[in-house]
């Protein structure tokens, strides 16, 4: 059984073909630059790394130039369309209609579209993807997998933000949380490596990406998240400001005479990482230009880890103590120093790091002493296959 | 000794004469309607209470007037003015120029105006109430005490938004925290109920009024705070909502057409306990609705006695643990039930609430069991003594 995994984005699509018996990618690859002209079709599969430069003017054509070259009679991995089972498609939104995946019907494509104006650059093209299946796969079943669905949990204590009611009730603002598939993704895993049942388990899940956040798992729900109505909210990241004052915004429209669109391309654009260093966005470029001596890029890091460990302190309380933290993403799964950083002296609290564990690298891996009242693990997040996996579930 | 202190508002001006000696009000009040028409002065010295109505046409006007009550000939507290040792006044911010308490002089003056962009509600009234005592006491030593003074001892990490550095170094958009004397005062307070010099603790104080903020303090300096650019960030309050996703003022802004003077209302006056509940920003009223049944009620209670407890938590992350958490202010003396709550079930974190303790009324008070390992704490707070030593301290 073939699964493939779509993500859209709105000038990209990405896709993984996945075999279910072997849980291993077939291929892979990236469509870059859609709608514009010439973009680019980079093409993993196995040994097997191509780029194509062609026209693709909109979704529709970068989904039929994937299905071709999977297919091509000469060196496609499946001889033909009956070979894909079934679809999944990544839905960034999917509001407080979806708490778990679905088989896509007319009805789940309306309110995929009633999402668009809570997240109007990322549900339009996930409904261009779908609509493009549709059309060229007619005959094969489709599941939407939204990031959004995992945190449907939450109580409303964690949800509901401190505004009058009438913002909820009409206007749906609300904490949302996103990265939902990968948090759970990696909760899941964290249970099999505690091997406990996920029902008796709380684990602090730490996606830290270009995007972060830290997720509250108890028993296998989310009871609480860090990005919030938007993927802004919460930590700091690579680019964005995560929380700060919201005076601060009124502020700078008022007195520094700029309009909100300024203002959301700074907080989302140039803060973070890249705001604080003026250097990058990139995890990497900030650390080596502290490792050099320079001082904006030290107090990036020291922010950036100040910021997680204060979620992560949080969400601590807020389950009454935790079984394991879990790091996973580009950082979470590769920054050995800003884990360090973030958990360094927490060791009267129960967190005791292992540092020689801590500088390996590997897969899944538990990175505390074995001793550590709360085990630290380091999770690769693989929310490809975890679409695939609800795509399975949902259509056997 | 006695020391007159002095809190002017944009329209009121509140006021205690303390005896150094003894630490007791000799005498206190309140003009209220300061600038309008039918101004009220209540005033009180021992079982002595009064209320004047009068034409308060400027703050110059009610220190006029509180001067000629506590002098007055026939029932007067004190003879003369020169009974008056010193004046302190409570001033709101200070920005960064400030890290303590400083006799007034004309540059202190020039530095409290350059602040006025920060707190333009609140630091125009203490500058005429400053000005108002140097006419009408000349001689007389002036003291002025910062509500942000104390949290100048955060570090870079704490007091710094992920924002790009311009806004920082060119708009001075950083962390400045508030409540500051009341912090101060209850972890001082703290420390000595502990028997442990300030230097050896670590201590959270949360003053949770009308306003809200926890102080994460270590050897007896302040080292993170949850309001931050502005008196709105951090903690749900009464009114006001804390820290909500920032994105969510843009949609208000654009999505909803306000402009940012409501959208400043709303998050400021509209939000918080009245907000959620409907019905008023007293946590008294909220407690005997929900009580009472309503459901409104009880979400605002369970939101505002959780977002406490993340702050808690980020605190005890950020000082690698704590020997004491200490309640003050209106909520934090008298609410029982609230306080129930925001520590309920961490007994495993070390923080273990004795109920019966819990549930009576005192002053200086231990809330948790003997052998609780991180010590909970009530101390009645009093900023109005605090600005006093202050004042004793400098002039001698």
């Amino acid at each position: 059984m073939n699964i493939l995994v779509l993500n859209a984005g709105s000038s990209s699509l990405k896709y993984q073909l996945i075999n279910m018996e072997t849980e291993q990618v077939v291929a892979k690859g990236l469509c870059e630059r859609v709608g514009a002209s010439e973009s680019v079709h980079i093409y993993e599969a196995g040994s097997d790394e191509r780029e194509f430069v062609l026209e693709l003017h909109d979704h529709y054509a970068a989904v039929k130039a994937v299905l071709e070259t999977l297919t091509n009679p000469d060196d496609g991995v499946i001889k033909n369309l009956a070979d894909i089972t079934a679809i999944g498609h990544r839905v960034v939104h999917g509001g407080d209609f979806f708490a778990e995946s679905v088989i896509i019907t007319k009805e789940v494509i309306d309110r995929i579209k009633e999402c668009v104006p809570l997240a109007p650059l990322h549900n339009p093209p996930a409904l261009s993807g779908i609509r493009s299946c549709l059309e060229l796969m007619p005959n094969t079943q489709q599941v939407a997998v939204f990031d959004t669905a995992f945190h449907q949990t939450m109580p409303p204590k964690a949800y509901r933000y401190p505004l009058p009611t009438e913002y909820y009730e009409k206007h749906r603002i609300r904490r949302y949380g996103f990265h939902g598939t990968s948090h759970r993704y990696v909760s899941e895993r964290a249970a099999v490596m505690l091997n406990k049942p996920a029902e008796d388990v709380k684990v602090i899940t730490c996606h830290l990406g270009n995007g972060c956040s830290l997720t509250a798992v108890k028993g296998g729900h989310s009871v609480d998240t860090s990005m919030g109505y938007t993927p802004l909210d919460g930590l700091m990241m690579g680019t964005r400001s995560g929380s700060i004052d919201p005076a601060i915004l009124l502020y700078l429209i008022d007195y520094l005479d700029m309009n909100p669109r300024e203002v959301n391309h700074i907080i989302n654009k140039e803060s973070g990482l890249l705001g604080v260093s003026g250097l990058s966005n990139d995890l990497r470029d900030v650390g080596n230009a502290a490792d050099a001596g320079d001082e904006r890029a030290r107090l990036a890091l020291e922010l950036y880890a100040y910021s997680a460990r204060r979620f992560l302190g949080s969400y601590f309380f807020a389950l009454q103590g935790a079984d394991a933290i879990v790091f996973t993403a580009g950082v979470g799964e590769n920054a050995q120093k800003m884990r360090e950083m973030i958990l360094e002296g927490l060791e009267d609290l129960g967190i005791c790091l292992d540092l020689e564990r801590n500088s390996k690298r590997g897969g899944e891996r538990f990175i505390s002493t074995d001793d550590s009242p709360v085990k630290v693990m380091v999770i690769p997040t693989n929310e490809e296959l975890m679409i695939a996996k609800d795509v399975k579930a949902l259509i056997s």
